[in-house]
């Protein structure tokens, strides 16, 4: 067993880096974690500004593999639907699927990375390191260099195999571009829109000033408003707001009475619910959206990206996490298939990096796309009479036929045995014909449902062959 | 005119650059331009050597606009279709067109710079400065860095707006992305394949040793060879294969046996036309196909990304050097419209390079995106029989009815007055339609011409209509 003492050095213990390093420690490597942040398990983090992210059945795959689905079910809020919100205060619960099963929870980033820290901690083969940013990584000679944020001394680490998950900024994705020593292929793309987070404090008694179990909408057209519930009963509040285009933008929010003017007129409930909100406002940064994608993720054998530094996202799916756990999944089934050639030496690292982004990439790429559309879907379509028809009937088919359909939303998120990708082309393809059947008058919302049902899946099937014979697939 | 005194500096006097300078010279401004190569009129470049282009319409309206429409006649050697061979030698002709006032040209890139930079050289207020690498731009500050190659002294040029016709290497680009000054998208993307080019020479008495007015393919599956007429009798000769895919590839192709070998196996009848083969393969570099976007291309009014350094393409439309020229076109027309007001400073060039910039770049995203279509088109598409059926269907529609119909590469080539963006929306949705109907038995090669074209119209619009409803246009 040879390659049980490879060395594995694993760049970040965010989310993904510490769920990778639970998982390697399980199958018995030895596993060195280095992280440029503090443990967040130390350091004090003020309540209600704890970052909280959606966590869906995509992520929970991850959690099942490495055996801690319970613990992790222990720091969920279910969000059984939207509670989208109008200008008039005006509330209305829209779930997420027609299946009652079927629903997303809102987790804290903190609290689930401090869980997976813990768990991987336990395994003796696994070290973490915190305050060592990585400044760049040698990827011919699998080294990387270290910088002590404490002591400021730079340090070289050597492993058998380096992987990289240390975010959008990821220093591993950096040196492949900047060494320009292979054909990179590389992309960042940043919406017209940036991001600031706020927050809904809990009541004096510690109770939710508004419906705890939902993802709560404000969506304005060109902007909008979201909230997600977090356990000591406050909500962290996300705007999402162009820079510079627009009567209200980042750039223009420059006093405390504009922004209140702002919200007074777009979101008053909301308001009532943030005595804090300019204070918020001008302590939080602002920050942008962007979409990074990448190729390839791996040099020969020896380093590799994985979760953001491969794949960045913008949040519109609530599948970034998701994602990155899903990554670790695919990655320990190939390791599955090949260690035993790992360890006798037919095979290399190279070989199982390789079908990992093969089998990967095609997925990834598509919820980066899934997440943009999403941005101008909710931007754009959210207030059409034809979309919220199409909405009406998907939640009908789900509800009366459960097993037989599933809307793009469902597939994405609930149905964690078919890829990204997959449940792109017939989300996409269900849409189409259910729009385009609307608008042609072929169906309509007081049509007989197990009518609907058939025509929805005949139309969705001839798009899908239509794309296929001219080779759009 | 307070503006015509302007300095404008051009970084770069390639194909766009000179034609920038050019027309800034007839218009007025005060142009300095500094390319890093040397001369290319004073530097020998050996017979057959030198690398040439398709140029056609798009391209044909930039020289229209400078007034040298003729003198370009000159160095072109029209290309009436491609000369299909396979591997048996047979050669089949397909035109570009059912129109035979429609065709593309073959010209010497080095013989087409040459003429731009005398005739932008005739105006006083142009001046050409070479070996002038830029180093880097400070677009705060609207100053560019270079080295003079000769005395490797650095030294910088101030001006009122810099514009970087610098290609797909750009040091303005670069600055953009490196300084971090403001939310820079940008993606560079890289085929599998790579090209190497070689040269058929002319014969001893100076003839072509093949067919002249034709785009000469070799089409193979996953790898093709091409060759496009010079005026001295010989052809350049380009190899497109991937760097590691396949049985032969860039690679393995490290002997002169085994380049013998798959020459002989694949092309043998381009083999007998160059017996210079195995010299030139092992002297020419190979080169990668490489696309790039990026967003804005603009810094405020003091900078601008121009031609490649703002969406390098990969050549498989034949549309790199139109491009850019059409760019220049439409430049100019919003140099037109907004003159006045720059004069009297009404606008400043933020106007002119921002709007520049929305009319332009979905054009040129469309075409780098169509030019990967034909990469793909060209190894998977020429020979399957429902591909040929369309063709056949689609040069007899342009034959009978050439004010009714343009397949899509007449709309990206011939239709010069409508954009990219259109030509791609309508001529995807044009084969779509035609080879589902053909897939489906809704027309055939044998049916009425007539009936044929009433179809697809239909069918077209259809399809259209779609995809606006699902919000995919």
């Amino acid at each position: 067993m040879k390659d049980k003492q490879q060395n594995t050095l694993i760049i970040g213990a965010g989310l993904c880096g510490s769920l990778l390093a639970l998982r390697m420690g399980q199958r018995g490597y030895n596993v060195n974690v280095y992280e440029m942040r503090p443990d967040l398990r130390k350091t004090d983090i003020s309540a209600g500004r704890s970052i909280n992210l959606a966590f869906s059945d995509r992520g929970n795959k991850g959690m099942k593999l490495v055996g801690i689905e319970e613990k992790v079910k222990a720091l969920c809020i279910p969000m059984n639907g939207r509670m989208l919100h109008d200008r008039q205060g005006n509330t209305f619960l829209s779930n997420y699927s027609g299946r009652d099963h079927e629903y997303i929870n809102s987790i804290s980033r903190g609290g689930l990375n401090a869980l997976l820290l813990d768990e991987a901690e336990k395994h003796k083969n696994v070290s973490i390191h915190f305050n060592k940013k990585c400044l760049s990584v040698d990827f011919e000679n699998t080294t990387a260099r270290f910088q002590d944020y404490e002591t400021k001394d730079e340090f070289i680490e050597d492993a058998d195999c380096i992987i990289a998950t240390d975010g959008a900024g990821s220093a591993l994705r950096r040196s492949y571009y900047l060494e320009r020593k292979f054909l990179f292929s590389f992309s960042q793309d940043y919406l017209t829109h940036g991001y600031k987070e706020l927050t809904i404090l809990p009541t004096e008694n510690g109770d939710y000033k508004t419906y705890k179990n939902a993802l709560h909408i404000w969506p304005r057209g060109d902007f909008m408003v979201i909230a997600l519930p977090n356990l000591d009963g406050s909500f962290t509040v996300t705007l999402f707001l162009s820079y510079d285009e627009g009567e209200y933008n980042f750039n223009n929010l420059s006093t405390p009475e504009i922004v209140t003017e702002f919200f007074q007129k777009e979101f008053p409930d909301a308001l009532e619910l943030m005595p804090n909100l300019v204070e918020d406002f001008f302590e939080n940064p602002t920050a942008p959206l962007g979409t990074v994608k990448c190729s390839p993720w791996h040099y020969k054998g020896n380093t590799l990206l994985m979760g953001d530094s491969a794949h960045a996202i913008v949040p519109f799916y609530g599948q970034g996490m998701n994602a990155s756990f899903e990554d670790v999944v695919e990655f320990d089934s190939i390791l599955n298939k090949y260690e035993g050639d790992l360890s006798s030496g037919k095979a290399g690292w190279e070989t199982i990096f390789s079908e990992y982004e093969k089998t990967r990439k095609k997925d990834t790429d598509a919820i980066a796309d899934l997440a943009i559309d999403n941005f101008h879907e909710m931007k754009d379509h959210v207030g059409q009479v034809i979309f919220q028809e199409k909405r009406k009937i998907e939640m009908a088919l789900e509800k009366e036929y459960p097993e037989d359909y599933s809307s793009k939303y469902s597939l994405v998120t609930f149905n964690e045995h078919i890829g990204y990708r997959e449940a792109m082309l017939r989300g996409r393809a269900q849409d189409k014909a259910i729009l385009n059947m609307l608008s042609d008058g072929i169906i309509s919302t007081e049509d007989d449902i197990k009518d609907i049902l058939d025509k929805v899946k005949t139309e969705t099937e001839a798009i899908l062959e239509d794309d296929r014979i001219a080779g759009l697939d």
